[in-house]
């Protein structure tokens, strides 16, 4: 609504179900060149080689896909103005955040409570399109009010401060991304020589914030299921999407917690392998 | 977006900053016939009497204005779709709901902390404009999903049941209307008695959320805002565009909150009469 006109072109990865969506939303302002997708394969990969046309006013990309376990581990380079969706991967690796155009977000993964949203974006890219854009949509008007063009929903922007003052204090982003970093490859290790399990997706692609994985079959599956929920571990089950199991590790979740999963998976391999 | 063609027209009544900015909205998606306003009497006043085109789409109220210190204390009738923003007097009041084919309200002032919006929407007046409208902005989405479309922002709506569930103890929306109406009553007899006060807006339009009325000069009025400081009242002051005292009486307001200002202005008119 802010940067394609309708006659104008904009370039977007389908990668899964935030991707799609994205796409869906705008065709409504103008048309979409999907230039990959890698639904051929239950979006179990980050498409490579794609090339985006020189007309594109921007290529979209979702650095993060939370259903189906993967993530862009490189930004992909363009001359076109880059933009994400960040939702589910925010301030949790460091990024050249200069290559975007604009980033946008949900807080409620990395940031804060449900209820804020974070747009990041490069002043220069705004103001270009002819339609008349709802003054509360319109990001230029944000930018002039100082983020306070609505009655801001206070709750969720203190608990977006106390979390980032929580993350300052980790030592910033490129701490949090060592932590993450460890707590992905634990798991990741486990699913790879543990032999019940094994991860859904292309192993360059893999998410460090969702791991996604499955077993044999779906009696083992339900076992398994019912096993963690025993020792208390909840969340586990995979979105109905990608079925199997996704453990979450967003910034907020300990190392202890990935570590006894960890040990769970084994406990439950010695008896049931 | 959800009720307006572009070639059709939608009636407007002009009673404030929030009704001008309604309409200011509008315009981008219609045709909009201010059929009122209360503009050269500062806002002061609800207009009277004014014609609703046959074919206007709708008639748009804003039933409290909180800066004015004005409210419709009796909502018009129309054959038209009748419109209104609540914002600032949703329930505060016994209205008949029925006469609406949409309310809309943030839920900052008598529902719960800000970050959440209320539409209540007769479903039989949507999907009848020919635009597209962006999923998260078409209300018939947000009903299919239950109001579930997006993530909610959880901690702004448990609030919300929080207080519905308070204001259910206190006895409904009846029982606050006459704890309003006594509020402002006894509020308003102190301006009209006391020499040193006076209401700003005509007597019958007088807002029962806010009580606007200034003083006769500003060094008076800075003189009794100094005293009302010291006395612990806080947010006494009227907005910029109205000037003088704003006495916000939201449903959360207590009764004895008020008989302390109301006593305040008699001890200040004791010493300053």
């Amino acid at each position: 609504m802010n940067l394609l006109d309708e006659k104008e072109a904009a370039a977007y990865t389908d990668t899964g179900v935030w991707a799609t969506k994205a796409i869906k939303e705008a065709k409504l302002f103008g048309k979409v060149e999907t230039v990959c997708s890698s639904r051929e394969a239950n979006f179990n990969y980050i498409p490579k080689d794609f090339a985006v046309p020189n007309d594109s006013k921007y290529l979209h990309i979702t650095t993060n896909n939370t259903i189906y376990g993967t993530q862009w581990q490189k930004i992909p380079h363009t001359s076109n103005v880059l933009v994400a969706d960040m939702s589910s991967d925010i301030l949790s690796r460091s990024l050249d955040f200069n290559s975007f155009g604009l980033i946008y977000a949900g807080a409620q993964k990395n940031i804060g409570a449900a209820g804020v949203n974070i747009v990041v974006v490069d002043k220069n890219i705004l103001g270009k399109v002819k339609r008349s854009i709802p003054t509360i949509m319109d990001y230029r008007n944000h930018i002039k009010e100082g983020s306070m063009l609505n009655t801001p929903p206070v709750f969720a922007v203190y608990v977006c401060l106390l979390t980032l003052r929580w993350l300052k204090a980790q030592g910033g982003v490129a701490a949090i991304e060592k932590k993450n970093e460890q707590k992905a490859a634990i798991l990741y290790q486990e699913i790879d020589s543990n032999p019940l399990f094994r991860g859904s997706v292309v192993k360059e692609d893999r998410s460090k914030m969702n791991v996604c994985f499955v077993m044999d079959n779906q009696e083992i599956e339900n076992k398994f299921l019912q096993f963690a929920i025993e020792n208390e571990i909840v969340g586990i089950k995979g979105h109905r999407l990608s079925g199997g199991f996704r453990a979450s590790l967003y910034n907020a979740l300990p190392l202890e917690s990935v570590e006894v999963l960890v040990s769970l998976m084994q406990d439950f391999a010695a008896k049931n392998g």
